[in-house]
């Protein structure tokens, strides 16, 4: 398998929470995939998907994009260390994405915005600032705004996870499943190119991180 | 089984959430149970809880009170029919639960509360406006607000829901779960009480309200 990730000037700077998905959910099923870095102004590279973003993961003769799409082909063909409940849990899971993304995202997107703009390679720096600034209106530095803010926005969204984390080690239960590897992979994007502290150690959820920081030897 | 529950001043008038979601998950299960009502001010008779508020569940020699608590013991007592999809669907549907409850009951809760104390039996009325009026700081009337805020709120608040209506008849994907019933619940709180118009009939969780208005002969 080869999996196409966006990568910042470093290759090893892989700060997609989108590509974290589909990193972990291969760690998950034990499975191997050589990664190639990618970035923003590659498009001509994955245009076999007919769209412009990445993950996109090669499978033998599959070429699949979009994480969920991944996530449910791979729980299809390799269904050993399942990443859902089965189809209920599915259906939870994706209400759980949809929650992240509507929820989680955007104060995350604030506290690290101008970090990977300072993080990307030059030849993505002017795609990433005119196409963020045309999609939100405002500079990338307005949209940051204030990051104590951002990051106290952000505890709130979270507020729901917390009574689930103080009875479960993880959202999926006594193990990670999918709707884990969602949330962990909106931090991951912080982690990898911002020193912000988002999370106190006195935090439920704070705990929950430094589980899914150690598995897989700590990916 | 003997189920208290909260009641108006007509008997058969059952607007609680709470009790909604066990009112589900017996007929879920394909159980019975004889309904008790009970109104807010009869806290002695369900003091051997060591709480004050229903629903409350006798079963053989168990006293049970909590939805949450109840619908964990009918999935343990009575496995059949499952209301999760197993230890890792409950820890979703638990997330899901807190979420329901903390973005959506409040702008449900400015629908309904007038409408439920003019529904009240005489005894609880004023019980119900004192308390809740010293929880809020602020009046009934002024909690309530304005209605048409309270409806777009609600309908901005489910949002990431409607992906998953979309894709999936029930939250819990092809066939209704717990969390069908905690969502479906805070519905039947405003339709015993309130003729307020919640979601027009284009929006995707119209037609879910209406499969779930459908179950167990319209129960």
């Amino acid at each position: 398998m080869k999996l196409w990730e966006l990568a910042g000037a470093e290759d090893d700077r892989l700060f997609s929470p989108y590509c974290w998905r589909v990193r972990m959910a291969l760690a998950h099923k034990g499975l191997a995939a050589e990664s190639v870095p990618w970035r923003f102004t590659e498009k001509s590279v994955i245009a076999a998907t007919g769209q412009g973003a990445v993950p996109v993961l090669e499978d033998g003769t599959n070429l699949l994009h979009d994480s969920w799409t991944i996530a449910q082909h791979l729980e299809k063909t390799r269904p050993g260390q399942p990443l859902f409940a089965g189809a209920s849990g599915q259906s939870l899971a994706f209400f759980f994405k949809h929650w992240v993304e509507r929820t989680v995202h955007l104060p995350m997107l604030k506290v690290v915005i101008v970090d990977i703009h300072r993080h990307l390679h030059a030849s993505d720096q002017a795609y990433f600032r005119a196409s963020r600034e045309k999609r939100f209106g405002q500079t990338l530095e307005a949209v940051a705004g204030d990051t104590k803010a951002a990051v106290a926005a952000l505890s709130a969204a979270l507020d729901p996870l917390r009574p689930v984390i103080v009875q479960h080690p993880f959202v999926s239960g006594a193990t990670p499943g999918f709707a884990d590897y969602v949330l962990f992979s909106a931090f991951q994007w912080a982690r990898v190119v911002s020193p912000t502290r988002l999370l106190e150690p006195d935090d439920p959820l704070f705990g929950w991180r430094e589980r899914m920081l150690d598995l897989f030897d700590g990916l």
